[in-house]
């Protein structure tokens, strides 16, 4: 089509007022030309293959052609990526950029049905198998001779999997291990690729040996035969149907009856069952907490990606869009000239910068405490905890709200799939509950605020919580700098755990349990957790920019620095009420912030294109009409409309015979009517 | 299946602590008995027929299925309507009800194709056709002779109508109106309908006539052939393609070239086109006024009930779950007995009621005001439409962030279709955007309110708004109180409005054109609006429950005087740091508020579940696996799943064959590919 090679005039006009240079962020934020290169040789590796794209979009088809359309691609896919490892390009951490990020999601737009074959499945096996495990398995499921899930999750149980209810009874007549989910919520539910794709899975299970339970273990289990496909006796297993997003994933369930696996498949690399039963502990359960903070590290990571591409898509949709009229009698200005569509828009580009540094933090500190792990030192393991649930919770939260503001700033348009608004939110949202639901992260969190509170000779060695010793006596005269917000945001972060504190006291004081008094307490545990959280984004990206500042042009440091101000000044407002309460802040404070927000709003402005430009994602990442390169929003709304298979017929059989209006005039009595005749 | 008869004895335990009668709290929402009845008996004659359920959940369908599927299913629901009529049981009112409502969105899950040519095409002609025109069109449309719908927005302009593009020209020569689309963005874009389903459209377009542009008007237009069902030269029509929700409303896209119609196809009641061209003017311009506003006071009627709605589903899954310990060695609680998991449900149950009765004080100030109107008193219209306008705007974003907080609230079961949390989250953030997008509309009000301000001597007739008078000068020691609130509410909102003029005039002052001004103040103008119209709402509720007072048993009384004590300290603790700055208020009163929040979620606690069951809502009209009466939530959760066609088969046939693994075992150089041998 003949727009194609035309870029819209208003984003040309954008793209010239920039004031930095977009390909200097660029590399910025991929950590270097070099790896900006090899992103994009990857993109086009990926990308520019025609075979690897849905001929019908997705939400144009039935539920189980989706699933097999995800089929062909992700084999297709993994062809692909093992082509890249044959020339010697990656290993697991390709497979895991590639089907986790946006690459993956570019290619399966609603969810790969063999994820977790890689990243989970392998990783266990790895991770918990003895060398014998990993000598028998590792090589199987690396060729494709077994696909294989994760299966932890229950119907009845998901964050606490303390409670999980499916049994492994270790029987040391046979030696095998005998698995039952006793109940209907003992069922699995959820894990991916299990409906129908897998034939193995690690499944995790409370292990009975000898009269006792010893807690949850995980297990290999064979589902499925490894030529028919067909279940095996005592699996009863099948996918949980539709979701609000990834209906490609094939999410299964999965129920045991008396089914026998060998002692040798659990995997016993930290506890193990001998042959005659005896239960033998491992040395430290906290061997596993890695992995599970590793994911929350990826989770922030993906929170800011899937933010930035919400961010370009609506800011360049609100620099095409004009409507509506600042002045009379003036053309009717883009969207983007309003300030309350600034407002919408520019804090959540912020974000995207202050989740970036928070997950890269997040990931510095825990390469050094696994690194400290190893060497058998434990201490900062709990800091490390608190901080990866707090900036899980805060960070996968304010991306799926903020997703949901940009897509509402979108207006009508952005209710279209087309927009791929719905569906990025569908993903974000979806980060809230799984990995540790949001509320019970942030309660974690609490729990170690509020044991360093009671212990305050602790804090002084937590550079998370240093401020908590010093916090409460800060004077705090306004100043407008980042400093100054901080120091605010510490003063009423230390206020909120100290009222909290305070509460759970007064109440055990009235004679209330200490656990009784802590759920009292906590809608105000859980906002002080929050507030700590908040503090340390809004510190971790001024540390981060302090350190940048040397290496970065004077135009790109102000940028930054603008967005590092806009994140601060609009993370205190949002919490006004707290600030007024818990530091000496005025009214008249408040509304040199109000002002001071507006004043970077106007800053930013000239820049937000270039901004979202520089994040680089290509149209088919992008894969949305209002967010191309080019800008021809319209163009490409109808387009896109034109592939709906209803489209492809100018008049729908079901209306084109008289019969349809034979029903609609059944009612007053004339004809007989279609439904009579088709039902 | 076993399950059917047996209540869930969480559930039992809940309805025994319940303190007040269920059936009185359902009869007052109903209005009494007997609507209670009617109620009941319309939602058997269409909830009993099974021909009007579908055989397979929508979900699984392919976007073409779903619409044929709808077509089906709203041919019969009009026959059985029609038959209601003509045993003499209600006429327009009756189709809104049915096909707007609960009832209509249980039975057409996904939204139905023909709602706008009851709701809007019809609507239109009566009210904006003269007599004639009438006479000819509205027997044709009653009884289906011609299919309609309401063509009004465009690909780029949706709340901002004065933009429309599409331009219809008098010929004076043949006396028709000559159609046509002069820009891409000028293509109709959203009618529900109007993809396959419709023949003939209410236009609006600009007309022009003697060279001159008279503004926008309506038009009938026939777009497709009757008999045939082809579209007619000129007509460039299809479906606008998927969406985040009402996939079936089949929404289209129409684009005109030179397309004619007879002079007499312009809807004339208010103002008309002579043979030869002379255009003669509406006596005024405020009489389609009155339909705008009756939609929006459906909207909130909406949003009150989808709350409902949502609020069953998160309350009974939340009394039946069990998750976790509060103490340990004992058994999980009910995840309701939570205090965080209170403070997401119980303020939505609150905001339930807020919202009706604010949606019925609209209704009565509407009729009140249009009543006027026909007397030709227009000097309350201003201060409805203000009011209007920002109960729109609160209503709608509020219930639709209350049900996406609910949806979380069930963790990951949330997220799954059958829980029909997110289907309900589609269909209400839907209303932010239309009829008024929410950020334009709280400009209108604050536009209202600024202008009062100005002129304070208007402030004494306006009831919504006389608190503006007396509000800065309140003295506000703290009292447990809801009066104390609104005072509290009051002096704040005057505050923000005060600002927003005072900010707005040093601008001006400075020198920026009082449009600028107006932009650069936009975001505190949208607070100002905002907390006007929650003041607005908490004023309505106390009102409400002081007329109720004497009507109820004591028992009612107090549990909905509970909830409103719960949305009134709600509604004033988010907003605690403009109650802060612009009141006299102090931290410790906040501290007040905070307990006085705790202590009213322990007292609504035992209720949760009886106040749900009032709401009423048959099974079939929550369609959720999570909220059914019985709370048999897991076996539903199975049973839901195994209605997935991909769960008919134990075998996939994509993954059946060797082929499967071959592709994915050909990277490694084994076989020839599946992908191979398929593409």
């Amino acid at each position: 089509m003949s727009y194609k090679n035309k870029i819209n005039p208003d984003l040309v006009k954008e793209r010239k007022k920039c004031s930095f240079n977009t390909l200097e962020l660029t590399h910025l934020i991929d950590g270097g030309v070099e790896k900006t290169n090899e992103r994009k040789s990857r993109e086009s590796f990926f990308l520019d293959d025609a075979s690897l794209r849905s001929k019908v979009p997705l939400e144009y088809l039935s539920h189980k052609e989706k699933y097999e359309e995800a089929v062909r691609q992700s084999c297709l896919l993994f062809r692909k990526v093992q082509e890249l490892q044959n020339q010697g390009k990656g290993g697991m951490d390709n497979f895991r950029e590639i089907l986790g990020g946006q690459l993956g999601s570019a290619i399966l737009k609603d969810g790969n049905p063999l994820t977790l074959h890689y990243v989970m499945f392998i990783p266990t096996l790895m991770g918990q198998g003895t060398l014998e495990q990993q000598a028998e398995w590792i090589q199987k499921a690396w060729s494709c001779d077994i696909i294989g899930t994760y299966a932890q999750t229950e119907l009845g149980h998901g964050t606490f999997i303390r409670g999980l209810e499916t049994i492994a009874t270790y029987d040391s007549k046979t030696e095998e291990f005998v698995l039952n989910s006793p109940t209907i919520t003992s069922y699995k539910w959820w894990p991916g690729g299990l409906g129908h794709s897998a034939n193995y899975a690690v499944v995790v299970a409370q292990l009975h040996t000898q009269g006792k339970n010893h807690g949850i273990h995980p297990f290999i289990v064979q589902l499925r035969d490894e030529e028919t496909h067909v279940p095996l006796p005592g699996i009863k297993i099948g996918e949980i149907g539709c979701k609000l997003g990834m209906n490609s994933t094939n999410n299964g369930y999965l129920g045991f009856e008396n089914v026998r696996i060998p002692r040798t498949h659990m995997l016993m690399k930290n506890s193990r069952v001998l042959p005659d039963g005896t239960y033998v502990q491992s040395p430290s359960n906290k061997l596993t907490y890695g992995t599970m903070i590793f994911v929350r590290v990826v989770l922030v990571q993906d929170a800011s990606t899937y933010l930035k591409k919400a961010c370009t898509i609506a800011t360049r949709y609100s620099a095409v869009r004009h409507q509506s009229q600042i002045k009379p009698d003036e053309p009717e200005p883009q969207i983007l000239d309003y300030l309350t569509q600034q407002n919408k828009l520019f804090p959540q580009l912020a974000a995207c910068f202050s989740f970036q540094y928070a997950a890269a933090w997040l990931w510095d500190t825990y390469n050094n405490v696994t690194g400290e792990l190893e060497t058998g030192q434990l201490e900062n393991l709990p800091e490390l905890h608190a901080a990866a649930c707090v900036l899980k919770a805060v960070c996968t939260a304010d991306a799926a709200r903020g997703i949901e503001t940009l897509r509402l700033s979108c207006g009508g348009h952005g209710y279209m799939t087309s927009s791929n608004l719905p569906s990025t939110y569908g993903l974000v949202t979806a980060m809230c509950t799984y990995e540790g639901e949001n509320t019970v992260l942030l309660l974690q969190t609490a729990r170690f605020l509020i044991k360093c509170w009671q212990n305050p000779q602790s804090l002084q060695s937590l550079p998370s919580c240093k401020y908590l010793v010093h916090a409460l006596n800060n004077k705090l005269p306004f100043q407008k700098s980042v400093d100054w917000i901080i120091s605010a945001l510490q003063k009423t972060a230390a206020g909120k755990i100290e009222l909290a504190n305070r509460r759970i006291n007064e109440r055990v004081n009235k004679g209330m349990a200490y656990e009784d008094a802590w759920n009292n307490t906590s809608i105000e545990l859980v906002q002080a957790a929050e507030l700590h959280g908040r503090t340390l984004i809004v510190e971790i990206y001024l540390a981060t920019i302090q350190k940048l500042q040397q290496k970065i042009s004077t135009e790109l440091n102000t940028v930054l620095n603008q967005l590092l101000q806009l994140y601060a000044v609009d993370t205190i407002l949002r919490c006004s009420g707290d600030i007024l309460k818990f530091t000496e802040l005025q009214g008249k404070d408040i509304e040199a912030l109000q002002t001071w927000l507006e004043e970077l709003l106007t800053l930013i402005r000239p820049n937000a294109v270039g901004i979202v430009d520089s994040f680089d994602f290509r149209d088919e990442v992008l894969a949305s009409a209002l967010g191309s390169y080019d800008g021809n929003v319209y163009e490409r709304l109808l387009e896109e409309a034109q592939k709906s298979p209803l489209n492809a017929e100018p008049v729908n059989h079901k209306v084109l015979s008289p019969s349809y209006h034979d029903s609609l005039e059944d009612g007053i009595g004339r004809k007989r009517s279609f439904v009579d005749r088709k039902i």
